[in-house]
């Protein structure tokens, strides 16, 4: 079991897992029958053993393509279309691979936001340089992504004509409808399939994180075997052997208990990341209803000095999850100092990883002193296999979630709400009457 | 008056806030008269006044020197010795500062993780280049730091020899005693000061943030006299005139009413780690005692497609304070498309700026709809001198906050339990009680 979930540090007695184990066979059986709520956004659970082969060839060729082609490779999504890819080639290359990787185009991601200077500075960063784009929305006409890639396009054309443009610009999207679609089968973009049944925050899986990973070198193959065998081992209906069992209820008893935040704890910078895209996964799986945890995250140990005071201290409705990753993919030994001034010597000859494993034990240890329920999700080392099988255990844990929580937790129908105030507020056709209520 | 708060969209009555001025009045009293808890930590109240000006000269002298000499700046330091300037620097500069001006040297902050990769990382960065180093602890015996420094400064050793090594590299630490002072006086390197009666939440305004961002061509000159500008402005006791009477006023009334997290919204990619100084100038001031908001972020419009549902439907114990920047420092147009297959004709035309504007008014009206009190600070422009003055205004604001929660806003004692369980398992001299309790 590469991937274990250890709640002794918790709190929660033996009888509370016990009590809850039933709800939790219903909820996970929900996932599998399809005959929980939202069951039309369920592709994602067999995914791992039925995805499109054909297409995933085509993935790694093109993908291949693009690495011979560019020095640039630009990302545009927002959302699941965006976290999913970002969260995986941080955690595997680290915070500095653009700058490092001299094999790999720099990989850039776009229309996450609607920031003129950060479009500037991408204009700026791409002006001499070979570019090839991935563009992803199954519509097409979700504002960010739609914005930058109109003003994308116009300078892949201006740079290679409306040919070249078409041959460096590939589009990810809905296989038969959207303007997306019909723009690429307009313009001639080689595009990837988003599945109608599965949501954007459980894509990372298909096509729509897995272009873009491969762009990075990385080995998509073993991502998703480690997919595939997390797909096999939280099929089982047992909260003794099911770790996703077990996160899925130490965070639900915790919340009936009044443990109202959630913070996903790491100690790798590289891991910023993949706790953005956590925090879609269940903020927008589970936040409806008027319910929900609400989630949050730190770096450590940065963060234990600024946020370690208040979690030490501070109000007790929070509780930490805390990723351990095991093995180092790399590591390096405290030098010795003759005159010591720093007082390290007492770890000297020790290695830099070994410290940041003392720093974990030591903070876990202080806050559940502290009254913050831990949970340790470990992990033997962070690698493809590794962390397909963890966002696939983090799915699975959030579908569970999200019925034992009794909301559906595929849909997102709150996030609608900005847009249309923003519709109105921008003069889209339709909105006229919204307009005025929000101007008067 | 370059910053203003509006609290209209806070559900707030007229009422509520006549009923908390009062005791507004008196927490900013205890500020400038140096009668609450903590007040021997007081001295960045009129630090922005009273700073040596002395040290300030040689403050941009050095930043000059640094910038003609080296192509990489590390800065090692953690939490208040890093947060403030990385703040600092990626709001004014932008967020891909280091591969876009050629100007000046990359910077990159090292000293505030144990992680093996990323210092693995930094030293592949740093191999062939020219490198300075400013090293930031009051004591020189925090641990991250100090295992980082030694690791730079054996790099630096082998590179430059012992004189050259010494001649690039600045420490910022306490005048006249700790390990970092007596290493600094024992090599040979030129000092800054980080003052006794200044914590490292507020440190900001000194030399702690000043050389990182004068290294990285900020005008520090300007960003003081927004300090100057926000000292004389938020000393006058007036919930009508004070912007961080206001502010505090709000949060505080919010938090009464059982609204335990504030969630700072942005709308600029460059202002994420202005959010990571806030957590921490909020979060290690309040969050003691088991009280205190929880103190969160999020950077829109990338968050509102994953935190977006959560804010808008779910749990209503959170509210949102937002701050806005009216003109962008730089802006672009959207293309009019003679296909409008994306649906986006009806905003070409209309700059980018424009429509992240739109997208906030939206996006604020749908959160107060949806139960989310909403607090907006306006900020004329994003330059240095308004920079300076926010930081401070927020300052200002969490020291009568902390006051009015009835905590010293001063203190972090909570920050000392993980370090403490950390040496015992690391084996440090003193700790071998402790080390027994933890592991049996």
């Amino acid at each position: 079991m590469s991937i274990s979930v250890s709640t002794t540090q918790s709190g929660i007695t033996a009888e509370a897992f016990e009590k809850i184990e039933k709800k939790l066979i219903q909820a996970h059986q929900k996932l599998y029958d399809a005959t929980g709520q939202g069951n039309d956004f369920l592709g994602w659970v067999n995914w791992p053993v039925e995805y499109d082969k054909h297409e995933f060839i085509k993935i790694r060729d093109v993908a291949d393509k693009i690495r011979s082609t560019c020095e640039v490779f630009l990302v545009i999504g927002i959302g699941g279309s965006y976290l999913g890819s970002k969260a995986a080639i941080d955690a595997l290359n680290g915070n500095f691979f653009n700058e490092l990787d001299s094999k790999s185009p720099r990989i850039y991601f776009v229309g996450n936001n609607l920031s003129a200077q950060y479009l500037q500075d991408i204009l700026h960063l791409i002006e001499k340089k070979d570019i090839c784009v991935n563009v992803i929305s199954k519509s097409g006409t979700t504002t960010e992504p739609a914005v930058a890639f109109r003003i994308i396009k116009q300078f892949m054309k201006n740079k290679y004509g409306k040919q070249g443009a078409a041959s460096r610009i590939f589009a990810t999207t809905d296989r038969s409808k959207g303007a997306l679609k019909k723009m690429s089968d307009f313009e001639g973009y080689e595009t990837f399939q988003i599945s109608d049944d599965i949501g954007g925050r459980y894509s990372v899986i298909t096509a729509v994180g897995l272009l873009p990973m491969a762009v990075a070198g990385i080995d998509i193959e073993k991502f998703m075997s480690g997919v595939a065998d997390g797909f096999a081992e939280y099929k089982e209906a047992s909260i003794l052997k099911n770790e996703a069992f077990k996160y899925a209820a130490y965070r639900n008893i915790l919340y009936q208990n009044e443990k109202k935040i959630e913070i996903l704890v790491n100690y790798e910078p590289s891991m910023i990341f993949l706790s953005e895209w956590w925090k879609q996964l269940f903020g927008e799986s589970e936040g409806k209803e008027g319910r929900g945890i609400f989630p949050a995250s730190v770096n450590f140990t940065a963060d234990l000095h600024s946020m370690g005071q208040y979690i030490q201290e501070g109000e007790r409705h929070i509780f930490e999850t805390v990723i351990q990753i095991k093995k180092s993919q790399t590591d390096l030994v405290l030098p010795y100092d003759e005159k010591d001034l720093d007082g390290l010597n007492y770890i000297a000859g020790k290695s830099i990883s070994y410290i940041n494993e003392k720093a974990l034990q030591g903070t876990s240890f202080a806050h559940v002193d502290g009254g913050v329920p831990n949970c340790l999700i470990e992990i033997d080392e962070m690698n493809a296999f590794n962390l397909g099988k963890l966002m696939y255990f983090f799915m699975i844990s959030c579908g569970i979630s999200g019925y034992l929580l009794g909301v559906n937790p595929f849909n997102q129908p709150g996030v609608e709400a900005y847009k249309k105030n923003m519709f109105a507020l921008l003069g889209k056709e339709g909105f006229d009457d919204l307009k005025k209520t929000l101007l008067f």
